[in-house]
């Protein structure tokens, strides 16, 4: 097929972005003077705009015009270099991770390293006020010990929101959890053996991790792409091989890349795991933070057999420090239930009940789209400080919900440098190797957008970039 | 040495006993009226009184008299006859303990059958006031992750209690958990793999014996003593006899004992395993509720070099449903507050901060006494009931701190149609098989007296009393 005009003309916009003609973060020629420079129509410049729109290169404003993204590109998924599905022994990330942990604890750093909402965008003063009632009124029924499948009053709520996941489940398919982590906790200890391989998402969440290595797991890591999430493929490919006894994904954003598995994936993932009897724990932590549209539907919405373990919890939309999760386990309820006992006894129902009462008022489906509103926003001011303000070869996500981005750092420059020297100036970042078994991604950050953003903020990543392009520009770490 | 008058008179009274001229909870003779009749001085007869009362046959109750508690001697600690120290893996014991939990749920059943304190003993309006105050004016400071080991004005506090269980550690030594079980579960996990073989008291809480069977842990039961707990000779030939890799005991009022190790014995048991580099994981859980004299120490104050992991937590003194606990792991610290992290991410906030304000305040040890007092007194009044109103041949436990009893029954009556029939009568007990990991026990029943005494509890004892005779009658009982 030719070359239309309008692609020629996009093609041009291209390279002189390429050529650094035009920046990152910049705002592009209006579509009148593009047609001018070009010598084409108005209308055939506004087709071009729209196709490097659609690529992902510009950005449109309303009121504002077309900004250039370019620096903005998603990374590169890394599985297309490296397509290896071995089964390694989950990492000692911990030491590493204490550093990022321990940094975000000090307040005069700029935590761009873990994954928690800013208290001012959580419902503060809301759940406040229904705690203190709760404590003053009638705590005498919630001082005792809650034993599984925990309060009915929050598994009734949780129920009735999981038809927003597709799922209609009832409020006897949850046992209440010490947050996702416990919850995630249980469904591996209800489904494997130490020593068993179970297959994860690379990148994952580290602490999940962290949680595999403890339990005497192996891992097989199946490349996760920047945009659908897991590779179905290469997961068939590491059934055929590997006597898999579990997969773990989060199919809805996944953390760190805010990825969402379409639908049809979903579905096939969960027929694909239902056929060979291979248990699927579903993380659906962020499921809630989507971006645009509707809400997500979870892999459970698919489960036809109780084959899905479904955690989730409120620590991204209510309370990080509350501890409230749940898990809908399917047909591993009853051995959920015993270990929940064993290992906890049970939640604490105070801050259940309080949950419970949040989610049954009206205003919490407000508080939920403002929040969405808010992330969806501090993402942006992130992604596009990133472009202006980090060195050209830096590649970032572009996460479709949640508030973490995954940056591709140019070529050469090691992560762990960056996290260094971060720490050094009093900025946090956490490091890509951490988010892999096998120290993978030693050229990628994670940066949070949890918090309001700000000059500090701007300033930061402006640091952050300086410390990249001087990284970049060193002779050692381009050969690294 | 010759019998000496006194004791012959003392010997007299005992036969009566026997013989059931004296029933257990009847009032014995006076003094005046047992010279009379033994043709002795009242000197004498003094004397022969206060020899039955030091043997437990009499108690003395002031300005009442003598009361017969012959029906209330110690059971016979079951290793007499049987002193087997094979290895077993540990019992599915869940669904029974499903069953006495369910039924500690229904209001209408008179619940002897969880170890938990009436909301009435706790100190529920205070914690009220602090949780409604912290929620109203500072929830924003405590809604976030609290990352081990946790929140530092809590552990702080608990340091300085530490003081009193003969540890003097500071706020560095300690990590919080949910509650002790996630305390136990850390440190089981911190030093042992599935398959190994780790040493309990027998009988021990069942709670225990299911966390150790979620974890694929194998156990030697050593037997413990009413009296004087863990039998330190029976643990020194399990250890030469097997590769025992950690020592799990309550020194402190054994769940369901009640028994108490005396100080040299927990020092020789810290020295014992010391010299063999085998942790001892400490349950303190009920320390602070010794019934006389001062708070008995913990093992922890004879550890030198951290070989002890000492667990505790707030649920029997404070509130059970917060899931406030601690651990101070001794040298396996980095390792527990990796698996905290891994497994639960924090504990919440918001009740650590409460607990430890509750416990700063005036007014805590003046609560800790009441509750000892009320405790003391409310297992006292299930004791002498259990002595009047059970058939003869029962014997019931002695417990030095706690607030449950350890019931033996009369020859071949089996625990568990006991607990059947009592259900049906809408009464729990706790059956005496799921205290032990090889289904030991099985003529035992553990009470817990955590509600205040009532009529209604002394109708249920009697009903109880009543179950017991009628299986006791049962001739194929007799035989099983």
């Amino acid at each position: 097929m030719d070359e239309l005009l309008y692609e020629r003309v996009a093609a041009h916009v291209e390279a002189l972005i390429a050529r650094g003609t035009l920046r990152g973060g910049a705002r592009a020629p209006s579509v009148r003077k593009l047609a001018r420079q070009q010598r084409c129509s108005v209308a055939t410049a506004v087709l071009a705009y729209r196709t490097l729109e659609a690529k992902g290169v510009f950005e449109a404003r309303p009121q504002s015009g077309h900004y250039v993204r370019i620096a903005a590109r998603p990374p590169l998924p890394e599985f297309r270099a490296t397509r290896t599905l071995a089964v390694f022994a989950a990492p000692a990330v911990s030491s590493l991770v204490a550093k990022v942990y321990g940094a975000a604890r000090d307040p005069k750093v700029v935590n761009f390293g873990t994954a928690v909402p800013a208290a001012a965008l959580l419902p503060v003063e809301r759940l406040g006020r229904i705690v203190a009632r709760l404590a003053r009124t009638e705590l005498a029924q919630h001082i005792h010990y809650d034993v599984p499948p925990g309060n009915v009053h929050l598994r009734r709520q949780i129920a009735r929101r999981s038809v927003e996941w597709g799922c209609a489940l009832g409020e006897d398919d949850f046992v209440t959890t010490v947050g996702a982590m416990e919850a995630l906790h249980l469904a591996l200890r209800a489904v494997t053996q130490p020593g068993d391989v179970i297959a994860v998402e690379s990148p994952t969440y580290y602490g999940l991790l962290q949680l595999i290595e403890s339990l005497g797991l192996r891992v097989v890591e199946i490349p996760a792409h920047p945009g659908a999430g897991l590779d179905l493929a290469a997961l068939e490919e590491a059934l055929a091989q590997h006597r898999v006894r579990a997969v773990l994904a989060m199919p809805n954003f996944n953390n760190p890349l805010g990825s969402l598995m379409p639908e049809a994936n979903k579905k096939e993932l969960v027929e694909m795991l239902a056929r060979r009897e291979i248990p699927l724990i579903e993380d659906d932590l962020y499921g809630d933070l989507h971006h645009q549209g509707e809400r997500p539907r979870s892999a459970k919405a698919f489960d036809r057999d109780g084959n899905v373990l479904l955690c989730g919890s409120v620590s991204k939309t209510i309370a990080p420090g509350f501890r409230v999760g749940w898990i809908a386990p399917g047909r591993h309820r009853d051995r959920v239930e015993a270990l929940k006992f064993a290992q906890s006894v049970g939640t604490p129902p105070l801050l259940q009940v309080a949950v419970a009462e949040l989610m049954e008022a009206g205003g919490y489906d407000r508080h939920l789209r403002g929040m969405r509103a808010a992330l969806a926003a501090q993402v942006q001011h992130t992604r596009d400080a990133i472009a202006a303000l980090f060195p050209p070869g830096t590649r970032v996500s572009r996460p479709q919900g949640g508030f973490v981005l995954w940056v591709e750092l140019p070529h050469g420059v090691r992560a762990l440098d960056v996290h260094q020297r971060a720490l050094a100036a009093r900025i946090s970042v956490a490091p890509g190797p951490i988010f892999s078994a096998r120290g993978k991604f030693s050229g990628y950050l994670r940066l949070s957008c949890g918090h309001p953003w700000t000059p500090e903020l701007e300033a930061a990543v402006r640091t952050l970039g300086q410390i990249v392009e001087g990284l970049a520009a060193r002779p050692l770490a381009r050969t690294a």
